[in-house]
């Protein structure tokens, strides 16, 4: 049978991995043979605890496909996240949870929900069609929601992907508080990271209306521990910000114990911070209280003041 | 509550205005008491039709709604086909089988499937939810359904539209052969249109590549009824051609019984239909075998030819 190349997007997270190895399982069981999980992109170590877990390999490195070749987008839509020839290839199905910046000439299967995880998408469509979730699948699923939602806690969680962590807990045989933190406890461990890779591991493009910035977040289970570097992140974001022609580049520090976010920020537009959050920048650095989704609680609040 | 306005496309057709109707009662099955059924231009003869045999009233007439507004789409997406302040409200849902043609700053619920009709997916939808499909709502889809497949003839035909008219027929309790028929011809009385109302009935600009074109289709039950109109047709069509600097207009006069369509094509491209089809234009006009559905019989086919 022809090929379907199913991935999530560049740069993957645990929610990209495990929505192409799920929807690639979907696929099959509805017929598609061809089915075929990739990843355009290294496996973080998140996301490699729970691969180990399992037991199981990663979906295969790809760059892009053969021109009309098909293939099925998850935890993704925007061209800037895909393969680059996107627009050479037939998408035949969406599975994704963000916003929309796909434009396509012809109809597909598009299934979008403002949910915390693709993930929580995958489990309505395994039980509308019936199709049974097996310890495996569950496993893949409940680690990339509580992943996405810092274990129910971002702002990004629905009930949806409460009832979905419930579920699929019970189904995976695991305590979601354990396993989750364990997990997400491994994706912190930046020990064999130089400090490009620590500025390039979770790092967005993102226009404030004029302000041109770059928001990269790190998760951490202790923020004292990434502020020892404090000094050589500083030199090189600086580098960056003169590279790039940035307004700002806002470094998250993300205590997924205590749902803060220590911010760092340099850039002649830095203020724009002290202004949204209403904090006093110290040596350019300050906490964000209660601050851990990038996407609801610093792209709407910097834009909103920009 | 809070009101959520729900509508189809401008210049709506059948699928537009029950899908705006039966996306409501959905919605307020789900518990949004909100939920108001609208719509962006006149009913046409043939859902005139459908809501006169189901003795109930059009949804209501609106051209724009207020700033910040809660809104679901049904059976577009296109800014261009929509209100004209899209970007200035909140898109709740959109549930549609078009291209996509939709850029948002936030996620939302988006289901979009490559079937013959709008009211297949909210079928399923019903389904889904375990939400009931009484008698009104059973003949709104399949209506719907059969007028965009023209009574399943048409190539955007999916199986899984025919598995919904077969049951939606016998919750309606219509034979969908007989009920179809009639409904699709009371959608070909044109005895009270003007010539401008006529080459309006369902008229969209396209450009084929280079070529500037409007491409109208008019759904008939005899081909020669129409074609007594064919001297003061081609004489307003000229005059739209030099009104707007068009390349090509088409005129697709569709026999929904026989599903074929003569084609009166004006304008200096007009041999690019000749190309497209392997057809003599005489007098303009050409009959094309077999060709019923704009989507998929003439834009992709004359683009390719372009």
């Amino acid at each position: 049978m022809e090929k379907t190349y199913i991935f999530g997007h560049k740069n993957p997270d645990t929610d990209s991995i495990t929505s192409s190895l799920v929807m690639t399982n979907f696929e099959k069981k509805l017929g598609n043979t061809g089915a075929v999980a990739c990843r355009l992109g290294n496996i973080n170590k998140e996301t490699e605890y729970v691969l180990n877990y399992l037991g199981i390999e990663a979906p295969e490195l790809i760059e892009k496909v053969e021109e009309g070749a098909n293939v099925i987008l998850v935890d993704h839509n925007s061209p800037k996240e895909s393969i680059d020839n996107l627009d050479k290839v037939n998408i035949l199905k969406v599975v994704d949870h963000h916003k929309i910046a796909l434009e396509t000439s012809y109809p597909l299967f598009y299934r979008a929900e403002a949910v915390g995880c693709t993930e929580t998408i995958m489990y309505k469509l395994y039980k509308e069609n019936g199709i049974e979730i097996d310890k495996t699948i569950a496993t893949l699923m409940v680690s990339a929601i509580i992943s996405d939602t810092l274990l129910l806690k971002s702002p990004t969680t629905t009930d949806d992907d409460r009832k979905a962590v419930k579920e699929l807990s019970e189904i995976a045989g695991i305590n979601p508080e354990v396993y989750g933190l364990e997990m997400l406890k491994a994706g912190t461990d930046l020990s064999s990271f130089s400090i490009d890779e620590i500025l390039n591991l979770d790092a967005k493009k993102i226009d404030f209306k004029e302000v041109k910035s770059i928001v990269n977040q790190v998760n951490t289970a202790d923020i004292s521990d990434v502020m020892t570097l404090k000094a050589d992140l500083e030199a090189r974001m600086n580098q960056i910000i003169n590279e790039e022609g940035l307004d700002l580049f806002m470094l998250l520090i993300t205590d997924i114990v205590n749902s803060n976010s220590q911010v760092i920020a340099l850039g002649k537009s830095a203020s724009l911070v002290e202004k949204a959050y209403g904090v006093k920048l110290e040596n350019n650095t300050a906490l964000l209280k209660g601050v851990v989704s990038r996407k609801k609680q610093v792209v709407p609040v910097m834009t909103e003041n920009a």
